[in-house]
């Protein structure tokens, strides 16, 4: 029987083998699925197989399963899906969450607004903790996170939170004003998201409190929605370290022109930018005709220059994403880098004299000597400017982490070129 | 007063400041703060400021930290911490600590059992519900997590698991084996941390039980310290992509030496491989000295390949990593990438055209259009063979990160050049 069968296969496992299953096995599959398991399908899979799956549902069972969705899911799903999906949907919905979604929508999908869920458990610091227990068994099945109990007074103003815990290990009869915690963690509606992750990564709970200027609670902030947001922030950064801008949409949903879009604009200022190598080669035209050996290692040189550059943004971006690095440590990071710049210098300098004097093209000592010494400088350079400019910009109020590998290798392109001609002019003396 | 300042100043900020404070400071101000804080600030301090702080700890309150501390986060601790941090630490340990951190230590960091703390809730099946909660507030203060209650048999193999929430919900009377879940969502002993945070995050638990190979429950890991893999795995995988390897010790915290370990490696493999374009353009030596332009256009034409390749490869890298590709989407993804790339290859060739005519140093129209031709087929190939080396390296088992942008750019300026000076051949008819 296919139920028995789907119950050896988790969740997990079906989502990610989803699109390769024929069209009348998703619908089987579909149907033999608990009510849960349907409706965390349903939101887990990507917006094109949704529009598909939403169609196979029939009309009482579709009404279930946005039943049983958080109001922030819902809203997600909403933002996600095609037009048509969204029409269908919005006519199954309850008036409630007609009214709920319309007050989420109304927030930034950034801020920490756009991930909350409005439904939690609130009691007034009055009441004694037999009576809160009594008032959270009532309603737990109606909240995601039962968790935390969020103390508020008259006009919804965030005064404290119990965790259940708390609450459990107090006496019956105490009164909750004296088993709260006082010092809140919370956030405001307009944090951003990237934020929000960080401060619910230090203190390690499960869900934040959103508040408005006012200090009333809006809402709050699950742990499984910041991991969502951490995700989704690495793979923004891992694009724009690999020279791409724009949304998240899933590669295999993304058009031809989507794709494109993402790529060709950084493509084309990361060209008009390099193409100023054209003019520093052509200047030193002349050298190279009196010594063609330094023809045949610039591209070497430009590598080499990228890549120690761009070990030291990465390791300087990514300081400062974690808070590890601040500006106020320029001195001594500019220090070490310098040293360590000096030592990679030296040994990839001592490298490439090797490799040249001894494997084939194989040039004269000397000149070998003169490539070393130019690898050595451009390798301090690059090391230096790699370490110094993320710190500056990430000062200047700007993210470093759009400047990173392929700027810096553009940037470094152009100076290591200026700085291997330039050694090179001095050692041949042309 | 010191204490009232204190409180105003949130933990999170505390601890990103602490380096820029006078020793005499950090004293005055670790003593201010409550022991929890204290406790806190201890775990969270990089190894260097924590040897310095373990030190001003009188030892009746250093007692009374780590008995405040999970197992986890003392094993952690005791890992990061100087060979002298350690010694002071362990003689201060009770029997019973030191008895759970020699457990814990025997598992290996990376494992899902590296990660999880030996307290947790666990009951057996036949016991009603209200007997279940009063087990639960007898011991929650022993235990970090009590949100889940685990249901063992008398070997503690384990049978199933209850949500407070499932217990609150539920009659008083009813029996814990009616009430509990029984598809259990656990990892074993020995899955990779990578792997446990996928499954935390798709079931969007708060803790995961780890077993060992008879399904005896060994232990859980808590969602605070899946946060702290994802952050972990994401610095890692950037660090890949800067083309560096080793641990992921503090930058600050850091030796030259080590610094240079982590990056000289890889530095010195893309040297040497990227040589091998000296024999490439020493191989196109006379063409080149028949067209001198050629040469000038090099470096634009090596990095423009380098960051097509590196925008398709970290697609890829992204997409396997976040299960969204597959290898067996390798047709989609290619046809797409080729056709991606045909449009960017025109895109750039053709501004690369309007560039080189128009703009100093201004080369002849059909030398300009020799160039653009060669960029386009420069262009697609490097998107071609960006997307396809992860897809096919991910499928001989292999990690692709690890030769993301760096060695990608490399082994496209190798084929790159090639491509570049056989066009300028053919069409300048050489
Ligand atoms: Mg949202
Ligand atoms: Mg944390
Ligand atoms: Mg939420
Ligand atoms: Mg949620
Ligand atoms: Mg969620
Ligand atoms: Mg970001
Ligand atoms: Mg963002
Ligand atoms: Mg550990
Ligand atoms: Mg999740
Ligand atoms: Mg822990
Ligand atoms: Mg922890
Ligand atoms: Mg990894
Ligand atoms: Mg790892």
């Amino acid at each position: 029987q296919l139920n028995e069968l789907l119950a050896g296969i988790p969740l997990a496992e079906l989502i990610d083998q989803w699109d390769s299953l024929e069209e009348e096995q998703k619908k089987e599959v579909f149907h033999a699925l608990d009510r849960e398991d349907k409706g965390d399908l349903l939101i887990s899979l990507p917006a094109s197989e949704q529009a598909a799956l939403t169609e196979m549902i029939g009309d009482g069972d579709f009404k279930d399963l946005l039943q049983d969705m958080e109001p922030d899911d819902l809203v997600d799903f909403i933002q996600a899906a095609s037009s048509e999906v969204r029409k269908t949907l919005w006519r199954k919905l309850s008036p409630e969450s007609k009214r709920e979604i319309l007050y989420l929508l109304r927030f930034d999908e950034d801020d920490a607004a756009g991930l909350m869920t409005p439904r939690f458990l609130a009691v007034q610091s009055h009441i004694s903790v037999s009576q809160a227990l009594h008032f959270l068994r009532r309603n737990a099945k109606k909240v995601e996170m039962v968790y935390y109990i969020y103390v508020v007074d008259k006009e919804r103003r965030l005064q404290g939170v119990c965790s259940l815990k708390d609450i459990l290990t107090a006496p019956d009869d105490a009164i909750i004003e004296n088993v709260m915690e006082r010092e809140i963690i919370a956030v405001r509606e307009d944090t951003d998201q990237e934020e929000v992750a960080k401060i619910l990564e230090t203190y390690d709970v499960m869900a934040l409190p959103v508040v408005n200027s006012q200090n009333a609670l809006l809402g709050i902030i699950t742990f499984d929605d910041i991991i969502d947001v951490i995700r989704e922030e690495q793979t923004e950064d891992v694009y724009k370290m690999g020279a791409m801008e724009g949304g998240l949409d899933r590669y295999l949903d993304s058009s031809i022109v989507a794709l494109v879009k993402k790529r060709v604009p950084w493509l084309i200022i990361l060209l008009l930018v390099g193409t100023i190598t054209t003019n520093v080669v052509h200047h030193y035209e002349s050298l190279v005709i009196g010594a063609a050996f330094l023809f045949v290692f610039m591209p070497v040189i430009t590598q080499t220059g990228g890549n120690t550059g761009s070990q030291s943004s990465t390791l300087m971006i990514r300081g400062l994403a974690t808070g590890e690095i601040h500006f106020r440590d320029i001195g001594t990071v500019m220090l070490k880098e310098i040293l360590v710049g000096l030592i990679m210098g030296f040994v990839t300098g001592g490298v490439i004299i090797l490799r040249s004097y001894l494997l084939p093209p194989g040039i004269p000592l000397f000149d070998a000597a003169v490539i070393g010494v130019s690898l050595t400088f451009v390798v301090v350079f690059s090391t230096f400017i790699g370490a110094l400019a993320p710190l500056v910009i990430h000062r200047m109020g700007f993210d470093p982490t759009v400047m990173s590998a392929p700027l810096m290798a553009t940037v470094i392109d152009v100076c290591g070129l200026t700085i291997y001609f330039e050694t090179a002019r001095i050692f041949l003396g042309l």
